[in-house]
């Protein structure tokens, strides 16, 4: 056993996923399993602990309105931020479609793009009415920021890039990417949702403006997402309703500062406490142990599939937890199917995005992707699964 | 004993709920109390059962795909309405700001609304740039349909209303709104939060065109509503990301059919489960049954609270399942800080609701509302607690 293995296996991560056991779940890019911790918490918060926040004035109702700023709280310091730069919303795919439609567009029209983005960070802007020019991305598949830098003008409003590709596991250099939207007054916009789970984010150290990211994707519940701006005051309210606003008339209502501002309704309450509880579950592990346990899996799976004869490989060397493949003549389709009659779960599709499989010049790919509950084991039972893939097809 | 309590008592429904015991909640409106089997549910989706929807291959993704659209179907037939018909949101508020900002004006830049709406059913139209109409009320505190009458013309795009009011409990004729509406060629919008855990609902003879729902105060999860539609394909796409396109290109891209071109992202799957518990569990009591019940529990409440003097009731005698009222010379939040040491808790404040305050010439009302769960004990806390309020300040 490596080391990865050995730190999972110390820590005994696999027995405290319910939804694991001997599966091979090599599908964590789409949604992570959750761990017991973060389970019981959300059971807790909806029963013995249940009340709405903010409108209560009874003592149980004072202590849920403090989780839920607790949640705010550690999901900001998560990345870096602070509490009053963290917009809870149903998920990074609304945090996206908020600052597509909040930003004022200032008379620039324009937004810059990649190849590699999934739909949620291509079609909020086509519908919020930008043009979009997309980078090209190198040989190994990462984003050419050469070109970002050649093709950026002061026409563009904003510069938004994945952090990690949910298809090929490419790494942005977020840096040089904020460099470049900033040379020419663009703001960025990062895409985060597999990189929180996967490595250590500082948004003040990457210099961004905006940062989307997932709860479900982060060990947590469905239904609740993040987005982390620096200025969030600059941007007019959104959606409205209750909790949002200042003094309403039927004349004119004014608004709360943010982050409030961008949370009409009665929010998913639980969905933050159960996020906090995951929170709390990365941290006690390090990001870094999960990082570094993620890119260990990522070679050795490398490894093992450059090894199988008829087997192509998507992505750069040093991708982040996720490997994209496919089997020569062999539809992804089939493949996902054979490997789930061998208890493998990976998916296999367009992954929400189209314009990186037009790129790749195929209609799909199977991907597989490690949490921190992988280990070596999901990659043998893979190998061999695709073995028997090859054997039928053969 | 009453008729209700002894149905409550025969079915153990308050022993149901892990979040009540001995404790007198008297805020269902602001979120219900969750049953055991409700939390269940959402352990066991988040435990062993655990998938993404749509994208995944595998058995175990199909059968929480199968589960996530049982949802729905179990939601449109909750009101009488079809699957293909019902959205889930992330709440009430997103349900009212998609129709807001998805539905085409049609040359219309007005919208009827009433004196008694939640500030979700006002500020949403604001912000999509509607010019608001506000209807009177009558002098029990009903939307006065007659001058709702008077008041639509052929500007007005819509008309929404609550079906029943968060503060007064008060009741709406939906038909009757419904032909008014239709009669200006304006399209009719319901919200029907405190109605749908309240009574039946059938969207089907109530003729009106959009109702809205959320989940946490039907005994369900956080973070999920429903928006149904009868005509949602005439709506173009609000929100964009993965899950709701067609085909994405740089140029171009095409939608989904409704409902799934409203639910961009992945779905809040597990709340999705957790409401279709939460609909299973009050159609098991009947919606009529607690219908019944509550109503008796509020002509039981205000029979006692008309014996106490220097107690001001609002709205109707027949209102459903809500009683505000005040203390003469106390302040609501007096009066619940007060209540929550008797181990009593009701809502204190402007609901939400800050131009019906205006209405009532108030800064705020106490509000007690009931739920399946609630039986004449609080009642009888509630009236103590008050009689105590009154000690404290005469």
């Amino acid at each position: 056993m490596n080391a990865p293995t050995r730190i999972n296996s110390a820590l005994n991560v696999r027995d405290q996923f319910p939804g694991v056991g001997d599966w091979h779940y090599l599908d964590s890019a789409a949604t992570a399993q959750k761990p017991q911790v973060v389970i019981d918490a959300i059971a807790q918060a909806y029963g013995p602990e249940y009340a709405t926040v903010h409108r209560g004035i009874y003592q149980r109702s004072s202590d849920m309105t403090a989780r839920y700023e607790a949640a705010r709280g550690a999901a900001a310091k998560l990345i870096g931020g602070k509490a009053e730069e963290l917009v809870f919303t149903r998920g990074a795919t609304e945090a996206i479609n908020l600052v597509a439609r909040a930003l004022p567009k200032d008379g620039r029209n324009r937004v810059l793009l990649s190849q590699l983005e999934h739909h949620s960070n291509i079609v909020p802007w086509q519908l919020a009415g930008y043009e979009v020019d997309a980078v090209p991305l190198t040989a190994e598949g990462k984003i050419d920021l050469d070109a970002a830098e050649e093709m950026l003008t002061e026409q563009h409003r904003l510069v938004a890039f994945a952090h990690i590709s949910n298809v090929l596991g490419s790494v942005l250099d977020p840096q040089r990417a904020a460099e470049i939207a900033h040379s020419k007054g663009a703001l960025l916009l990062l895409d985060g949702c597999q990189a929180v789970p996967r490595l250590p984010v500082n948004v003040a150290k990457l210099g961004c403006d905006f940062y989307a990211f997932s709860g479900h994707k982060l060990y947590g519940p469905t239904g609740i997402g993040c987005l982390w701006g620096r200025s969030l005051d600059a941007l007019p309210p959104w959606q409205g309703g209750g909790s949002m606003i200042d003094r309403v008339t039927f004349r004119e209502t004014t608004y709360l500062d943010a982050p409030a501002r961008f949370e009409a309704g009665t929010p998913h309450i639980v969905g933050a406490i159960g996020l906090h509880a995951a929170i709390d579950w990365v941290e006690k592990l390090g990001m870094d142990a999960i990082h570094a346990h993620e890119c260990a899996l990522v070679a050795e799976t490398r490894t093992a599939l450059s090894g199988v004869p008829g087997v192509t490989l998507y992505g750069p060397e040093d991708s982040a937890g996720i490997v994209s493949f496919n089997v020569d003549g062999v539809h992804p389709h089939d493949t996902a199917t054979i490997l789930d009659d061998a208890g493998v779960a990976v998916r296999a599709g367009h992954h929400c995005a189209q314009p990186l499989m037009d790129w790749l010049g195929v209609p799909a790919t199977a991907r597989a992707s490690f949490a921190a509950h992988s280990d070596s084991s999901d990659i043998e039972a893979l190998v061999r699964g695709i073995e028997q893939v090859k054997r039928i097809f053969g």
